[in-house]
């Protein structure tokens, strides 16, 4: 152990650390909930006034959405670290709504620990991992001098949409400004796998929309002479893959950055069995564009996928019936080199290229997402994994992220600062659902591992 | 004129006709209705009544489908042409219901004459129809004795899908048999265009379901490696057809029968303008199978036709999920030479070879229908012919239709005698909409019409 890394884990305190965390699950602050408003003042508070405790310049921030008041919002700062970088911890201090409220083992407002695991609303989603900051830095403090400049940012809204949130950046994008963003608000790849998500992907999604006739037609009198914009619409999407998986979109891959051979690598010693994987959902295949494996399709490739389809008569029985029209809502997962607004484009040219005689097809924008991807030679990747590799006694993994978050591009787009993602959870922590829990090691080793994070982001 | 050819028009009382027939639409026997029970006993009481009059053994049957009383049905013969054949006329006294019946401008059931078109609700579907029949008979009533054994079959279910009618005519088959079975319940071609229809064409009606995973999942997490169901379902469907507009099934085309030349000319100088067709529908383009023209694909060519599809969100906005299923209906027109059960059985077994990768696809019947079709050659064509070109003064058209008619295929099938459609209504008729009509001159054109096709049938 060198001298800048003082034994850490020899002041932990770990029933303070529960202690803390156990006060905060048991206020109910479901932001959701429009009866919770006297709770998401005090959770706030009650971060607010710990921050300010470890010498934070601390306060609550009142938060809009429109004409809309939001739920307020914590941010805090300690800028002592001149010279040295700035980070920026987002985590949000809402929860999930608790229902069904009788699947829960023990209320999920009252934390109970039980089988070595938290058990509370919030507890890993985002509470636990959250507060694994605010102890982390404590426990920095207790060593010294903060490493880095620090700023928190918690917010009340992240589980109905962060719809306060662009606004706020916005309106801030000055005093926030960081050179790296830190969340901890998910899961690592595995339980033995400390993980950086170190990137995800973007999102164009549209709506199809086919004419046929001008009113619903009769089958019998009119099947085999009048356009039916369901088949239609069904040869459209088919179209849009070939049978390699390939979306035939033109200029779709334009720009898309390939995988490098150590990304490759690097996924393929991930403990990962497409076995289990298609065991897990139940289907007995793993269909995807040739060429890639299952974790370079999910976390590097686009895709193409209709998430909804409707047309003509869906009740009881049977209606001999041309519908007028259907539609589509179709959503491409988009990869670092593609721009969802370009991309957005290029299906609305190429759909009506490809519509069958007799049907007026067209494609209008839902809403896009950039993808993000902070590169892995980065001294915050470098810093990343020496700071888990210290925890874990092990390198961390390097994953990337299938869906998008969409406060993660906002953070990349308006504060313009790469964002490390390095989940303390897991899947099995159950957020979103009754028993959530949080492992308390998890939360102690994420105590730990957010000290030598910020120690490391400070070398 | 020929002796055989007492002068009918000469015989014709138009007053007394228009008067029954008033009378008869009066009757609000809108079989939908419950509150009009009284009045459906009322006008099948009134047809028996005449039918008796006119020296018909004339009755009103009840009707029962499965347990429940259905509506009652007339049944009337007069046999006093032995050695002649006997002909089966079929009609219905039940009537749409009326709404919106503010769109009427004159109340549906006070009829009245206005541009030479009798208005009321039933005037055109069917009891203008099927009462023309009558008058015929009484017309040649009073000329002489009947050329043909006549029997009378006018339900009150019509427009509620006949429900009694199949387990009338099968405990009824013998009493009811008969040469042939005239039909006047629908529109002939054109204006100027006396039409008989001698096919239509048959059903196929089945649903497709494809499963994937076992639960919805979220698109950004899976999308790229989980099988997505709808994509499935509309690279099934887009398979079932090729670039050529023809069903892919294997087996599907084996045993059409293919249109004779006779009939490719017969249809090709109807009055049809596949212009005017096009645009009456609002389409730019009527696609179909390659080679043969609009009305030969309508009426005998098989098709494929999805009349309802289905899966994940259809909700407003947007929700990123690849649905667990997906499904679709599906009916095939059928041909004469192609066979309902077997069909089905065809596209049971065809489906899930063709379905993609990690999806389970089935396909399950509904129901089916058999194409009717009576030979050009018979001697009940030849008669029709004979029937329309006095009346009209010019040779008949002779086509099909593109839709099923249950009773039809039911009255085929229980009775096994071929079915004459004869029909003296127009589209223009508006027959289920405000203001239904019968031209006053084509109920008259009816009632000679009638009274000439017994005539010839009888020769």
């Amino acid at each position: 152990m060198t001298a800048s890394t003082p034994d850490l884990p020899a002041l932990l305190n770990r029933q303070a650390a529960e202690n803390e965390l156990f006060a905060l699950l048991r206020i109910p602050s479901v932001s959701a909930d429009p009866t919770h408003t006297a709770d998401m003042a005090r959770a706030a508070e009650f971060l607010r006034a710990k921050l300010a405790e470890l010498g934070f310049t601390a306060r609550v921030d009142a938060t809009r959405n429109g004409d809309k008041a939001g739920h307020p919002l914590v941010y805090a700062e300690r800028l002592d670290a001149p010279g040295k970088p700035t980070v920026l911890i987002y985590g949000h201090y809402d929860v999930q709504p608790e229902a069904p409220l009788e699947e829960w083992v023990t209320p999920p407002f009252e934390p109970t620990l039980r089988n070595g695991r938290i058990y509370a609303r919030g507890s890993t989603d985002d509470k636990g991992q959250a507060y694994a900051h605010v102890r982390g830095v404590e426990l920095l403090l207790a060593a010294g001098p903060l490493p880095v400049n620090v700023k928190f940012l918690l917010e009340g809204e992240e589980e109905v949409g962060s719809p306060s949130l662009e606004a706020y950046l916005r309106d801030h994008a000055g005093e926030l400004r960081a050179d790296v963003i830190v969340i901890s608000d998910g899961s690592r790849f595995a339980p033995d796998v400390p993980t950086v998500t170190y990137g995800l992907r973007g999102l164009s999604y549209v709506e199809i929309h086919v004419q046929g006739a001008n009113r619903d037609l009769h089958s019998g009198s009119y099947g085999g002479a009048a356009p039916n914009p369901i088949n239609a619409l069904c040869e459209i999407i088919a179209k849009l893959k070939d049978d390699q998986g390939r979306v035939t979109i033109p200029g779709f891959y334009d720009g898309v950055e390939e995988l490098t051979q150590e990304e490759r690598d690097m996924w393929a010693k991930l403990p990962h069995s497409d076995e289990e994987f298609a065991a897990s959902i139940g289907v007995p295949a793993l269909p995807g564009e040739a060429g890639y494996t299952t974790l370079e399709r999910l976390w590097a490739r686009p895709t193409l996928d209709v998430n909804g389809i409707w047309g003509g008569y869906q009740g009881e029985g049977s209606k001999t019936v041309i519908a007028a029209k259907a539609g589509a809502k179709v959503s491409m997962r988009l990869v670092p080199g593609q721009d969802p607004e370009r991309i957005t484009q290029l299906i609305k040219e190429y759909v009506p290229t490809i519509a069958p005689a007799g049907v007026k097809a067209e494609v209008r924008g839902h809403h896009g997402g950039q993808p993000v991807k902070v590169d892995l030679d980065s001294p915050y990747i470098k810093a990343a994994d020496r700071a888990l590799t210290r925890m874990y006694g092990k390198p961390a993994a390097f994953g990337r992220g299938g869906g998008s978050i969409p406060i993660v591009a906002t953070f990349r787009e308006v504060l313009g600062a790469p964002v490390l993602l390095v989940d303390f959870g897991l899947n099995e922590d159950a957020p979103h659902s009754p028993n959530e829990s949080f492992a308390v090691e998890d939360y102690h080793n994420g105590i730990l591992t957010s000290a030598y994070l910020l120690q490391e982001l400070g070398k």
